[in-house]
């Protein structure tokens, strides 16, 4: 399937103020949490459990990020975040995913974000994650 | 002993940027994350480890905090956190906690914090947790 | 009128991932970010705009909190925050609020939260507060 | 001057616990906050207020990260976080960062970091902002 067609899950938000520093814009950091509730919610929605996973000793983390800030989110802005998956070899999940200010869809930032599953602190193969195969 | 002339255990800070809100002063949920740290790392000192008793089943969780606010530490400032214990019946230990702007030692903020030990969802005696009588 | 009849505002909220700290729970202080939130919310409502009275040189500050925990939000839930106000004197805005689990409706937590305005470092009236006569 | 030949500037940090996550690591947005810092905390010791630029116009924004995870910090974990600091142009400040597990300087993670200056909504050019010749 081209990933590129796939219509990607999609999760709105409202800025929260304690979410922005003194110059008034939403910190940095905080749209990595943004990027990250988007995917949890994401898998949860696809059976993927982050907890769950934790409590068998399988944990999904992040080994590289990238984002582009495009735009600065304010008090009172609401906003939804996009999440697109595809694999990359046996081992790496990687979502793209975008934020887009609401109601008129301009584009804030884009997130690449490459996620590996790791048990006994070895990287295991997407394959031995159970629902995994339903993301493509 | 007179827990009033107990020398308090006391933690340096600085301000971080992304600790504060729009309003250029530190985030009053921020309070809350400093006065957590000191208490965890007073602890730490007398050999109780959160993250350790966490892993054989006991939870120290807060059941009440109490916090004023008299003062706003804002970007660049440089602050102390204080800790002082003590015991109320079996099951609860209190923590007294101020917040001292330097180096003037001005007053920003006190709490009282209420914590207890819970094992499998009950609370259990503070004896019971190892190190605790080490508080007092 | 007789606040204690007054129907509350509320805001429903999932619990992020994010939030949780190492004993799989909710942070204690992401609970006075729940709380912010909701209050800058249900003044939103109301036309009191937290960020634009920052912007006039007002700002509405938080005295003192506090907060009983008595059920701990985990991974995966869903709840609701409630605000009630009133007022207590000519400068202290109360704000009475309430954590339900949802959709059970079971207490999570309560918090009791004295505001103050403050324009040039002063306290103000609360009637000098556009807007805020129609909290009551 | 060659940047890489540069003796990087160094901030020691202790993991606070509030800053773990239910996997029991420290949540990958920390990790931003850690960088954040020491890159504010950078610029002061170089006479360079993020917070005074703010307050006359100037704001220091972050256009793109690039962050590796390569080891995760737990609870109790000391380290330090390195900057330096190198232009792209004339609008571009690149901040290469590391952060080094204490004592045994094991590499947790790298980022690069694209800062740029804006003023009235648009990029001014690096030279503009009193302080930033003295990082090179």
């Amino acid at each position: 399937m081209d990933n590129n067609l796939q219509t990607p899950y999609e999760l709105a938000f409202d800025v929260r103020d304690y979410e922005c520093d003194l110059q008034g814009i939403v910190n940095n950091a905080n749209y990595q949490h943004y990027y990250e509730h988007a995917r949890h919610q994401y898998l949860l929605g696809k059976k993927i459990d982050f907890a769950a996973l934790h409590e068998i000793g399988i944990d999904l983390i992040v080994s590289r990020v990238e984002i582009d800030y495009k735009y600065s989110l304010r008090s009172g802005d609401q906003f939804k975040v996009t999440v697109r998956t595809r694999r990359e070899g046996h081992l790496r999940l990687i979502f793209e995913q975008d934020i887009y200010l609401l109601p008129e869809n301009k584009l804030v930032s884009h997130a690449k974000v490459i996620g590996v599953g790791i048990s006994k602190g070895r990287p295991i193969k997407l394959d031995a994650i159970q629902g995994v195969d339903s993301l493509f």
